[in-house]
């Protein structure tokens, strides 16, 4: 068969990867393919930059729109990310009859219903492996490989960012801000890391995970993001010494009620592969009904990384071309008639665990305030640590593990807790899954 | 579209299994494949034993001839397991263009090059996800997912059984045929646990896995195969005192010379993920030069867990049904007339590191002796333990770690070491590898 022809749009690190990963594999790239896959044009904002590849052989513009309209290019890679002009690009390159790759979470996750719904009218594929946990294949394994399931839940450290702060807090007891101005100076973290660590971006890979296992819309909107800011060094310690680490996981989990969509600080119990998954690595579980429970682990960014999935795409394209659009792997998963509108449910009808963390004066009788207050709104308690005074002050750092409750209901004895006269400071609460 | 019609072949633990999953998420099947997938017929030995699916509303035969020739049925499951008449039955099915979905590692393992090549003829597909580490879709994983790479290496712990004992042994300081026993009492190991505690069935695994890796033909005949009968409670004790774990791998790698493929017991750092995969769980790393590392875990067997990946392959068989044969994923991952003959090395040239455990008298110069034996073959020493005496013989147990270094010569030093006059018995050798 004859080579297939592509452009690449933006050549910065993912797309720079990608070139390199086509150019250095393309003869074992061609042996599985059965075609060669040759990208013909890539365009970038400044075509006068340092670059991480090799550009020999590609004609090169600053215009995406001549990639677009090349009549002879079948798939196009969107490979700049953000959202904006980047969306108008992909619609274009939709109505042109291209098919698109793409490692873009936020346009996904934010624009993917109108997407697909343009790309299907058009008979073309959208992919987005890459958009999701770098060279995970986590896309292809939940949209395929586990398609006989009901999946029941998912969890997954989805931002490499985060879990590196993390596990500097954890291995070296450092604070927070102190590893964050460590991650920036490495590159791992943005001059503005709210992104990262406010839990928007693994909020925007766990929208489109939740999608394709559940088989419900995109909805980002939806979706409860808890950032990492307030974990403390102590509260790492805390954790440690009851047997839990904390990480920051993104999660879906479909109840009787609907479906919780929400990325917080989380305990995990640290006989858990998941709880032993470190540094800028990313790993996701998905519990299926009949597989069980399983587990993807791998770099969740990066140029080459990242350009693994971004080529597997391509491939995969690249088999589809000779296709019947109607009988494809849906964008979504499940067929785009066969969606449901499962509700989403807000965050006071959670149910979880929690671990909680008060400051309380060295008084008798806090203690007996506290538990009362948690009776009442019958929330069990699964272990307590009293701790010596940190300071001369002579407040006593109190910590709980709770049972499953409903969120409302810690809420309300949170706010409870936080009035007694004997509580100093707010109550830091961490959620807690056992993801068993 | 019209309902696909399938038929069944063995209705055992995993053709049990895949009608129970097919029937009981029939509703989520159809949304994600557009189309119901209906059991019309199901063969089985004996039709008056007692099963753990339900069977209303398929028709059942002692025949499994019936099905193959049943011109409604398009997707024929091969669920007895074994080679031999199975063997039949498959190009049987394919000689009648049916496409088929099997769990049979052996068969694929053994008479995959054949079966694919009759299977390309006929312009059908034999689909075997479940063939391999159960319910994680690995194959896909390899094959699709990471089609981008050059895979360096894989490595696997790919027989829940061996997992199982190992696990015992270290987590309780239990002996290895202790631990057998209750294995054959739980259902987890069969009466005869040849395949399992000699590595054959991780070979199967493994020929499989090595051929969509690197694209070479299936040649179980070209793996090596080691037990862990041979393993102690003593060196599950001493690898963790040097900061290991023992797991039985099925290792393949791609090197200068050749392609590696072994199973045996392997020494691996406990800080890797895949040194916390306990008792019958599966788990496999595998390395490409875009990807880096990544790891694939689940559970390996069991009625579900293999359904789940058997209905992942009839959906996917069900999109390929209107596709055109010429280009589709080819069965070996790479183009059948892409595959390359790369040499598979003999043991004498695997190139590994090593655990050494030797049992010599309590005198002076034993050690001299020892290190300079490996000095002279070049082999470097990275940690050595002596033990006290462990019996009133006054027999010093001698642990060593060697860096990596040829098999060829390990095995001429420890034959130099078993000569000693001062070495008592064999020298025990665990290959090393630190996965990195």
């Amino acid at each position: 068969m004859k080579p297939v022809k592509i452009g690449i749009i933006g050549l910065g690190t993912v797309g720079g990867g990608t070139v390199n990963v086509l150019k250095r594999n393309a003869e074992e790239i061609a042996r599985r393919a059965g075609r060669q896959i040759v990208i013909t044009r890539a365009s970038a904002k400044d075509l006068t930059k340092q670059r991480i590849c090799d550009t020999q052989g590609i004609a090169l513009t600053t215009d995406p729109y001549e990639i677009i309209s090349d009549p002879e290019i079948e798939i196009v890679l969107e490979l700049i990310g953000g959202a904006g002009a980047v969306k108008d690009m992909v619609l274009a390159a939709i109505a042109n009859h291209k098919h698109v790759v793409t490692a873009n979470k936020s346009l996904i996750a934010l624009h993917g219903n109108e997407i697909f719904a343009k790309a299907s009218e058009q008979g073309v594929i959208v992919a987005f492996e890459a958009a999701v946990a770098g060279g995970i294949p986590i896309i292809k394994a939940i949209r395929e490989g586990l398609s006989g399931n009901q999946i029941q839940w998912l969890a997954g450290i989805i931002n490499g960012t985060g879990n590196f702060i993390l596990t500097e807090m954890r291995d070296k007891g450092r604070d927070f801000y102190d590893v964050l101005a460590e991650a920036q100076a490495l590159g791992y973290a943005e001059a503005d890391p709210t992104f990262d660590v406010e839990g928007i971006d693994a909020g925007h890979k766990l929208t489109i995970l939740a999608s394709i296992a559940f088989g419900i819309p995109l909805q980002f909107d939806k979706v409860y993001t808890e950032g990492i800011t307030q974990v403390t060094r102590a509260d790492v310690e805390y954790a440690e010494q009851l047997g839990y680490r904390i990480k920051h996981l993104g999660i879906a989990r479909k109840t009787q009620e609907g479906i919780e969509l929400r990325v917080h600080p989380t305990l995990i119990p640290e006989r858990r592969l998941i709880a032993n998954v470190n540094g800028v690595m990313n790993a996701i579980v998905v519990k299926g009904d009949a597989v069980g429970p399983t587990l993807y682990y791998g770099a969740g960014a990066g140029a080459d990384p990242t350009a693994s999935s971004v080529v597997a795409d391509v491939i995969d394209v690249v088999r589809a071309l000779t296709s019947d659009p109607e009988n494809r792997v849906p964008h979504l998963a499940f067929q785009a008639d066969a969606l449901h509108n499962i509700p989403v449910l807000p965050s006071q009808q959670f149910k979880t665990a929690y671990y909680l963390r008060l400051n309380a004066e060295d008084k008798p009788g806090v203690l007996a305030d506290v538990t009362r207050i948690l009776a009442k709104h019958q929330i069990s308690i699964d272990a307590i640590i009293q701790k010596k005074p940190t300071d001369d002050r002579a407040l006593v750092p109190i910590i709980l593990l709770t049972q499953i409750t409903l969120e409302n209901e810690m809420n309300a004895a949170i706010a409870e807790m936080e009035a007694l006269p004997t509580v100093t400071g707010r109550v830091n609460r961490i959620r807690l899954e056992t993801l068993g």
